[in-house]
């Protein structure tokens, strides 16, 4: 596959001007930029400018609102409403996450419920940035049913990811961000075009049968990771970005969407942050970082984000690469 | 093994007698008869009277307080922190539960961070308790290091159990609890005991190969269970239960013990609480039933909990079984 060298501040202006140019205001264009180049330059580029071009569907379709501009309502002292007004998630971020902090830091912990948000970035990005900021946090959302409870075979979860972070003061946080999905469903369609087998455990056919075809599956269910546990996650990750926070079920987003609702649907995002200087004290960095500085001592465990920020370091340096078709199709989006 | 049938009443007042023939006053024994009792009712054998003797061991050392007066601060509105004075948890849930439900009802989400509790009950026992007043929950701790990180050898976790519960008007909130190891501990001990073979995937040896012996992985290392991810939880766990609250993580709490500090050694407690008619408005109830509802429509998945509530008629009918050893020995320590 032929590629093209790129450097962040090339991807920032390349997906600048392709959001502009399909209707979003720079209000709405920045943040969302600020995240697919946060995504590339971690080396995650599932989320990155590959995401791009699905955007500017859903904006051309009027599904996603390039004006947006999120309502940020205090329901109670750190509890906050956010109405997503159809935005871009980045764009509910950078409206919320200000008094987020602010709230989490005053009194020590701070929710946020979003409302009708298009959520296609790295969960991890806004981690990372309140995290930064000092605070711990979580966060996670739901989607279309793609995935079925460990021993089902109808899909009612969303690949449903939840992302935690956690600061270190002086350095980067520490930051996962996991599906609760065993396989992300793109890795599935590629093992699936490869004609390749995806490993036990990944899925199951229409009729709840384990198999290891990617076209039973696709057609079937994706299964959690990690058995019943891992269910039970997903299953959690489903109420919290859901009912709790007055938003949809994936079983409910995809029966909007079969309702009519243009592409893509939009849906909620659970978000809490805490502030461990208030909850626990004046040992909590020291103490958090002897169990990160015991880890991997040399016996392979790795803290999660390693990789992610080892790969940081290289491409602010040297750039990153994507695929020519991809870079050829983001120019024309923007031209035509 | 010889069992002696008991009614849960028979249990509370054996169990009662006990914990008050060993210093306990009514105030502190009445709570951990009752999280007892409730697992016993639920077939949690694990968490019922087998407990006992341990919390007798405990009052005997003087490590735990039979006396506790758990204290209860607010340290911002909808933040408690709760000072353990070495109560058993129930005792400190007892102390701030009312507080906590009545602060999330009002605003929307609380958080409690117990400091200085002994927990050895089910978790689901206190997230049943806040779920049935209509509270979204979940609660977590740590423990004794006896878990690596995924592709490690050193035991940097506990089991690290986390609980989350979900209300259900008219009906028992669903509630799971698992602990974040692959196997409970005991399972192994048990397993090794009768010379089975461990599932792969439950520990290492003590040079981080991956181990079905018992023997081996219990001088080595228990894994997560879900592979790296259900390692990143394990460490969210950790840092929740442990730093955010001011509270020791695992290793910290192995190294108390052996600085000289009673067994068993105290701990914190993570508990958060969220109101989803305040957060969620008028649907939230509906909504998540839809869910529950098409949960195992006879395609073999289960809602967590079933199992529990299934037991849960019978035993209140019939009784249960304890191991006559067991009975004989509760009644030594009261005698004695």
């Amino acid at each position: 596959m032929s590629r093209e060298t790129l450097t962040l501040d090339d991807a920032r202006s390349l997906a600048a001007r392709c959001l502009v140019a399909n209707g979003c205001d720079e209000h709405n264009a920045a943040p969302v930029v600020e995240s697919m180049v946060a995504a590339e330059g971690d080396d995650c580029q599932s989320h990155g400018l590959f995401r791009l071009p699905g955007y500017v569907r859903g904006l051309r379709a009027g599904a996603i609102n390039g004006r947006a501009r999120p309502e940020v309502l205090a329901s109670a002292p750190g509890v906050l409403r956010v109405k997503g007004d159809n935005a871009m998630a980045p764009v509910a971020h950078a409206a919320c996450f200000g008094r987020l902090a602010q709230e989490a830091g005053t009194r020590g912990i701070c929710h946020a419920g979003l409302q009708r948000v298009h959520h296609f970035s790295a969960l991890w990005v806004e981690i990372e940035t309140l995290a930064a900021e000092g605070l711990v946090a979580m966060a996670c959302v739901n989607y279309m049913p793609v995935v079925t409870p460990a021993g089902g075979r109808r899909p009612l979860f969303g690949t449903n990811p939840f992302s935690f972070g956690w600061p270190r003061p002086g350095g980067r946080p520490m930051v996962f961000d996991m599906a609760t999905a065993a396989m992300a469903r793109g890795e599935i369609m590629i093992a699936g075009r490869e004609g390749r087998q995806l490993p036990p455990g990944a899925g199951v056919d229409a009729e709840g049968r384990p198999s290891t075809d990617p076209a039973d599956v696709l057609a079937g269910a994706q299964l959690p990771f990690g058995g019943y546990k891992g269910s039970a996650m997903a299953l959690m990750v489903e109420l919290l970005a859901g009912p709790l926070i007055g938003e949809a079920l994936s079983i409910e987003t995809a029966e909007e969407h079969e309702g009519g609702e243009r592409w893509p649907p939009a849906g909620g995002e659970f978000v809490l942050a805490m502030d461990p200087a208030r909850l626990g004290g004046d040992r909590w960095a020291e103490s958090a970082e002897r169990l990160f500085g015991v880890f991997g001592n040399g016996d392979g465990a790795r803290l999660p984000g390693d990789r992610r920020h080892a790969a940081r370091a290289r491409i602010a340096r040297e750039g990153f690469q994507l695929p020519r078709t991809l870079v050829d199709e983001i120019r024309a989006l923007t031209d035509a």
